[in-house]
């Protein structure tokens, strides 16, 4: 299967999410409505919500009882984005200005909040079996909470310079691939799915999860702007610690390693200043380890889907694991 | 039933919902949670927790299986004045400095996020009928986007010198109001009573929350900090429309009307020039006024009620409402 039949089925999944969670998306006070849609509208890959349709679809096909799920899933994470510009005062994303650039904090708070409140508000109107519907309603609300503390330890890091990689990947498994691993769970226990076929699919999706923010790393160091929508070294300028920074720093020689570190705990960096740390993890591997790495946790990925049953649905699992580490944005 | 035997029995039943929620608040990330903690150590009268499980108490007695149902509605609360208090930009509530004092706006953020993904999952814990528990999940999430439209609203307001007391009924009913009515209704719908029970307790918490929010603005003008809590004059300080504002607006003098609009349309004000804003509110009978039409919400309330069994937990809410009316804190 070419990547391009993979993506045009993603597309085809995106636009019912869209159009669903678009339509749901209304109320009073319509600039806040405004304000919450505008990442939304913006675009985005939409691979969770794939996740959701694509896990239930290996069982089921009348996906549209799962649809309310999926929309949930993706405006889940487009308020922890909001939030999380509003945290790290990023001010572009999807090529476009964040939610509290435009409308301002106290708004985009708000912005964040009303997404969060549909997310239930829209799994509950998911016409599933009740007791399903209630344990995923259970479970998406503690990954919430684990992706919080994701968000809290990946803040703790940036004031760090002693960040362990085991440290980190503890911190993008609950900020990153914890959504994943939801989104491809809910998915099959929407579909009334066996235990050890809703774990298959469990694993596979915190595996992809992994090795997403893995690449996410690499492309916000050596990205294009224009193919990320994020301008180009924002991790540096934020002292993330993100793999090929640690990488970098645990490879380099003594004088750069030192220089790194030091440019990483300035508060106020000089374009020059972060074009030189990209500089120096990219001499030292940083890129190559992360990519590396990232390939074994997205062949781990594969291998846990194994059991599943052959199909089309298994097939665009096994290709997307591979475009997570293909991408360019 | 003298105040104090009500006063009484919602600390007891305060005491089960603090134990509840303070030891669900648990997790990694350790001053993530302190942070969310906060507030809720800080005290609080927990009136909405109480009229949960009072209105279960109308119609069962085995009030243990809503606990998670009065903790949710409660750390709601607590999740938005966290967010509220970013937004306003306000340094003390219950006496205490806020969070976002405490720990940084982005911390604080976040520990709001956290609290508001724990009312579905304590929700989703509740031991009561499966299409029960999902239909006071499903309000719940849309009484959370009405609450943050009421916050927008008030918000807006802020910037307004037009405001309506349609305008200011409307805002408090969504902000405020509407979380009492979904605390007494829950507790009916998750007693599974009938639906035109289930009504009467909507329509008391709606009356009896539009009369706290209106004592809530007296409080707040005219109230002791060591009491209230809050600064005095912070509504006057933030150019907040409460209804002893719109009414004195209304009812003073050209001179003093235009006194009050000048003081309120500054940005930064004075000390003298917020008492003086409050003198003028005062002498045009602002507390009164508003006095005497919460007391009307609260004695709609207690007629609202009158088709319910009688007993001790209706006469709870009767003597609730006048609570409400009587309160100085």
């Amino acid at each position: 299967m070419p990547f391009e039949e993979l993506l045009k089925h993603v597309k085809e999944l995106a636009k019912m999410v869209d159009d669903y969670m678009l339509s749901n998306l209304r109320g009073d006070a319509k600039e806040l409505y405004e304000a919450s849609q505008h990442l939304i509208k913006a675009g985005g890959k939409r691979l969770r919500p794939f996740l959701i349709l694509n896990s239930y679809n290996i069982f089921r096909d009348d996906i549209e009882r799962v649809l309310p799920i999926a929309a949930a899933v993706e405006i889940f994470h487009t308020f922890t984005l909001i939030h999380d510009d509003i945290m790290d005062q990023d001010e572009t994303r999807r090529g476009r200005p964040t939610v509290h650039v435009l409308w301002g904090v106290p708004f985009a708070i708000l912005a964040g909040d009303l997404l969060h409140a549909k997310v239930y508000e829209f799994m509950a109107k998911s016409d599933i079996k009740a007791e399903n519907k209630i344990r995923i309603i259970k479970e998406m609300a503690e990954a919430a909470a684990i992706i919080c503390e994701g968000q809290a330890m990946d803040m703790e890091f940036e004031k760090r310079m002693d960040v362990s990689v085991e440290e980190y990947m503890d911190m993008i498994r609950r900020k990153t691939a914890y959504l994943f691993r939801c989104s491809s769970r809910f998915g099959a226990i929407a579909a009334d799915a066996g235990e050890s076929l809703i774990d298959a699919l469990t694993t596979y999706g915190e595996k992809i999860g992994i090795a997403f923010q893995m690449i996410d790393d690499i492309l916000g160091l050596f990205g294009e702007e224009k193919e990320t929508g994020k301008p180009v070294g924002s991790d540096v300028r934020e002292s993330k610690k993100t793999y090929p920074i640690l990488y970098a720093i645990q490879n380099a020689s003594k004088e750069k390693k030192d220089k790194l570190l030091e440019i990483l705990a300035k508060q106020n960096k000089t374009e020059e200043e972060i074009r030189e740390a990209i500089e120096i993890i990219k001499e030292n591997g940083g890129g190559e380890a992360t990519r590396e790495l990232a390939r074994k946790y997205a062949n781990e990925a594969i291998k846990s889907i194994e059991i599943l049953p052959d199909g089309t649905a298994k097939n665009y699992l096994i290709r997307l694991a591979e475009f997570v580490i293909e991408r360019s944005y």
